[in-house]
């Protein structure tokens, strides 16, 4: 899909806009501020921008400051690009310029100050009004097109390329730091392509495997250990994420059964991935499994979460998301079972949901997840 | 400076709050979210977390949620920690609770959605306003304490013997690509003991090298090019900020101009940084020598700003800053000549600024300036 066509569908959703259940609450325009839904929208990544896009078919309007000049035209060919550093005060003058009653922005991104200088730039044009319409993009992203998932593809095979060189190289043996399988494992990742990493990686060893968010240490990797690895690659920004746990030396017999209940559980949770499910039922198709081994106090966390642009967006699969799952979402299932003091082990893939029930998912990460004892 | 002291000097901030110019209108307590605000006034670092202050003597409360409870108890002993996942709503409550009338909030960070959900909590508690106060964390943190101050050296000692470690090994050697260069210079940042970069490294060579902020490509090293790198280092949260340029091989006479052009801005710069300056004039000390050249047109970018938890943080130094500059800040003198198609220079360090207008600023930032042909 070009960013044109995206621009024509969020167009369509201005015209369909209802703020409450009243009657005629459509938008003439929109005011999109967030970074990653201007560059969705309009394929620019620079660090200062905000995009107009109306409601008819009149052309949208991109500002940025001096520096993205030659950035802009670039990377937004098709657009009218105009060269102001306060970009979303800017571009509501000329909204009100141009005829906009209604203009919406994006209240989950704008802050309670920069809304003050918006509101006093209508001052004197009480003909405009800004709406709250927060996460109409956001929305759209949700559902991924062909070149997006492609884009996804591309970065989970540079993740799933690191993790196995560093395996094959021995990256994962005894008397390494956690720092040092993160350096290394970082450093693969870019010889296999990526543009950078897509979060901050985790490695965490023996006892640490039982934290969710462990922050590499110079904690040494010995023999025994649970070795959780949780960490992503960034292409043309778009993020992979992935999980893996391995043992090393010899697994004991309570490692095998918490990574054969974990392997269950994400293997229920990747199943249920069809369109039109609840999210929540998602979620409690592999906690049930858990739970009903008797772990499920130990699962802290959600199942998983939509992956994009950003490493953390919409859909969230949790026990109380009440949305539905959409065909063409990609997104992360990961059930954990983390046993204080012990270690834990969490597994992790990255999907995409299919548009027929009976299709299952693509599986975007592609590292196997049989136990590997190294 | 322990974080109780900073708090304290922030309670004194809510009693001597002024909105505008009319009279009482101190606050009675502060709802602090910003996370780099809740850092520096707690010492606690985790992702999800906001902190209530008080003006008077009651005891300060930080609220995280259930992944935080360890670090929290470990990171802030001396607090009242509540576990609860929506932060600031919880504190809003608990404010009112507490008799709170007017309480600060931070309306350069809360969003217009989250100001919404606030101010709901206070629907049917008409005794507590919330009240718009944005940048007093920021401010205070604006003088930096010399606990600060030595994070700060650790930062710029990690990147001078990173960089010096780099050159001494032939890493700026012709043949060699700038994204091979952004690597090996990263993860020498990291042996020198920094926990991260504290920003995307720049290097840019040859035309590149007039992009004020290129990001590293393919393009190879070769005789006869400037190549300008501008990165830092990360150490406990806080940030260093140095830009470099070499020559290769030999330097053309246009090359030596520049370099000596910008060498003597950014000492003029330097000198300019004395206590109580006006931040606009800091900026003109150092541009109005490039100007006299002739290149003022080239200096497309703000002189320099203020670096500590955040890499740009306050107080920026630009030609229309009003502000004045205050002993103990920390910021960066960062002129620079850019010419389209050829190449560019830019040469930045991280200073302190001493409290005796006679003392010249202390410099963090210690590798040599002199021109240095590769």
């Amino acid at each position: 899909m070009t960013h044109s066509q995206r621009r024509i569908r969020l167009s369509a959703e201005l015209r369909s806009f209802r703020a409450g259940s009243a009657g005629a609450d459509a938008l003439d325009a929109m005011l999109v501020t967030d970074l990653n839904n201007v560059r969705y929208l309009s394929g620019f990544t620079g660090s200062n921008a905000a995009l107009l896009i109306f409601a008819d078919d009149r052309p949208p309007v991109l500002a940025t400051d001096g520096r993205y000049r030659t950035q802009a035209a670039q990377q937004a060919p098709d657009l009218e690009v105009v060269i102001e550093r306060a970009c979303g005060k800017y571009l509501v003058a000329r909204a009100a310029s141009d005829g906009v009653g209604r203009l919406g922005f994006e209240g989950h991104v704008v802050t309670v100050d920069a809304h003050a200088t918006l509101t006093r730039e209508l001052d004197d044009r009480p003909g405009t009004t800004l709406v709250r319409a927060s996460g109409l993009v956001e929305t759209l992203r949700e559902v991924k097109d062909d070149g997006e998932v492609a884009l996804l593809r591309l970065a989970c095979e540079a993740a799933d390329a690191a993790l196995a060189d560093l395996v094959e190289r021995g990256g994962l043996r005894p008397g390494r730091t956690e720092k040092e399988v993160r350096r290394e494992l970082e450093s693969l990742v870019l010889d296999h392509g990526a543009d950078g990493i897509s979060f901050e990686t985790i490695v965490a060893t023996g006892a640490n495997s039982a934290i969710p968010h462990h922050r590499p240490t110079d904690a040494v990797l010995a023999s025994g250990d649970f070795v959780k690895i949780d960490f992503g690659a960034l292409v043309a920004g778009y993020h992979s994420d992935m999980t893996r746990t391995f043992v090393l030396g010899a697994a004991a017999q309570w490692q095998r059964e918490i990574y054969d209940l974990v392997a269950t559980a994400q293997r229920a949770g990747r199943k249920a991935l069809v369109p039109g499910i609840v999210l929540g039922a998602v979620d409690t198709a592999s906690r049930q499994v858990i739970a009903d081994a008797g772990y499920g106090e130990t699962f802290s966390h959600g199942l998983g979460h939509g992956v994009g642009l950003q490493i953390h967006e919409a859909p969230g699969i949790n026990a109380t998301a009440a949305g539905t799952l959409r065909a063409g979402s990609a997104v992360t299932v990961e059930p954990g079972v983390y046993l204080p003091g012990r270690g834990g082990v969490r597994i992790e893939d990255t999907l995409v949901v299919q548009n027929d029930e009976k299709r299952t998912p693509e599986l975007l990460t592609r590292f196997p997840k049989e136990l590997q004892i190294l």
